[in-house]
């Protein structure tokens, strides 16, 4: 039992530094080219949300890789949201 | 009890709806527009591999808001690497 609960664990971890890292070559493509025309805003206005009640969730069952995952791409989130309306 | 776990699979499928959803403006903004040059080609194969992650976690952790959500979420995405390859 103990092991299945590690191994759910380290595949929830590792899914979870993967969708967040996934966020980052698109704040930095953003950041760089200072374009965001082909980036739905609404796109990121509906994930900003949903991260938000995926947090929730995770708190509620208690799960760290799912709050832990959640919280950071809610940050990357905002980013892209302010370079978004910034540079349009 | 039985409260406690309806009320997290109500967050969880509402999250999960939203964070699909989510996926849709984006996809029907690439197909309106037939451009996706600001879009990050590397954030969605980051994120192709990072939900079927998720998806695997959702079936071993049993929790069908987790399993459902990132399912679809997976239809979407390979829909949007397909036209960012097609249109650039």
């Amino acid at each position: 039992m103990k092991f299945s609960i590690d191994l759910n664990n380290i595949i929830g971890i590792i899914a979870g530094a993967i969708t967040t890292s996934a966020l980052i070559p698109q704040a930095l493509k953003i950041y760089k080219t200072k374009s965001a025309r082909d980036v739905s805003l609404m796109m990121f206005i509906f994930l900003a949300i949903g991260i938000a009640l995926w947090f929730i969730y995770g708190i509620l069952i208690k799960e760290i890789p799912v709050i832990l995952a959640n919280f950071i791409s809610l940050i990357l989130i905002f980013t892209i949201i302010f370079m978004k309306i910034r540079y349009g």
